[in-house]
């Protein structure tokens, strides 16, 4: 398989997380990539028209994205358990990728504000509605300590994990960890595992 | 089971198609909400820390979001086969549903561009940015005509005829049918299902 990728996207580090947890990372050549709003990647885009990374292509040739479609087949191929079966556990591991999925997208958007707009177009109350959702997200986590408790790793504590790493890379001003000190100790702890440990070059 | 519902939310409208696919209309109650990328909405947030549309509370009380979740939610307590088993038809039809979703991340970001946003701060590189992926998803479609072929409606399908018709709500002057002839036959043709004449109040 191979995977468009770059070292400071969160959603491609939440697909190269997932396939260290499912023992697969030596079987996903990286296809460095770049990708920004405005200036168009070719490449990127003859696999996938929406220009974005990660996209995956299969041993088979099928180009697959986003991160929830290529995490979820590399769980099936490997026969894993990051997605549980349909039912009750699922909907609450689908639920929490996506709560993840959604900080990620708005911190990028704040991101995308803060280095890609030109300054004198920036608006502020937009970057603080990105980043207030969140501030709200981080506060339901830790009012909700149970959300994230307990020794199963899955898809959803695997894209909170990725949404935190995103934080301290982009906004490691953020202070977080003072206002929502559950999350903490449960980010300190899952970052631990070898697959949130991966480093990849930057 | 309720939803927070907005008619010209388009991920809500996804919903409430597959609802109506799923024959599970008559068991959602609507509870109107809007939602605003600056202005919070204290009643969604209460249940949804991203606080978007759609936000859906099950029977048993758990809340669910996002689209993607709620859809494969509403096709499980169907028995429905609008998401197909993990196989190639899966990975295919979840691929093309990140395809319509995608189309409709970048249509929503360049409406808030256009509609939200105040105008000396419009960036219109980012608008133009935003619709070029719009664009080359189209041209893929149509391009691959096959892809939308075949009488099965899956939840990939739907999610693009969802994007389609977001963009003749708010992009009404894109003329995209002149330039992808081939999905606008497939739309003009899809459309005639019960679930897509589906109307809302607005």
């Amino acid at each position: 398989m191979k995977i468009y990728f770059s070292p400071v996207s969160p959603y491609v580090r939440k697909c190269l997380v997932v396939a260290h947890e499912l023992d697969l990372s030596d079987r996903i050549a990286l296809l460095p990539a770049s990708v920004h709003p405005v200036e168009r990647n070719q490449e990127v885009f003859a696999k996938n028209p929406l220009g974005k990374l990660p996209t995956l292509i299969t041993d088979d040739g099928q180009v697959l994205y986003d991160s929830r479609v290529i995490c979820e087949y590399l769980n099936h191929l490997a026969g894993g358990s990051l997605f549980p079966p349909p039912g009750p556990l699922r909907w609450t591991a689908l639920a929490l990728q996506s709560l993840g999925d959604g900080m990620l997208d708005a911190a990028v958007l704040a991101r995308y504000e803060d280095a890609a707009r030109p300054a004198p177009l920036r608006w502020d109350a937009w970057r603080a509605g990105q980043l207030d959702k969140v501030e709200t997200s981080l506060k339901a986590l830790d009012d909700l300590p149970e959300r994230l408790a307990g020794v199963e790793i899955e898809i959803g504590k695997l894209a909170i994990a990725c949404a935190l790493w995103y934080l301290d890379l982009r906004f490691s001003d953020l202070g977080w960890r003072d206002r929502y000190p559950a999350v903490a100790r449960w980010y300190a702890d899952v970052s631990l595992r070898p697959s949130l440990q991966m480093k990849v070059p930057l």
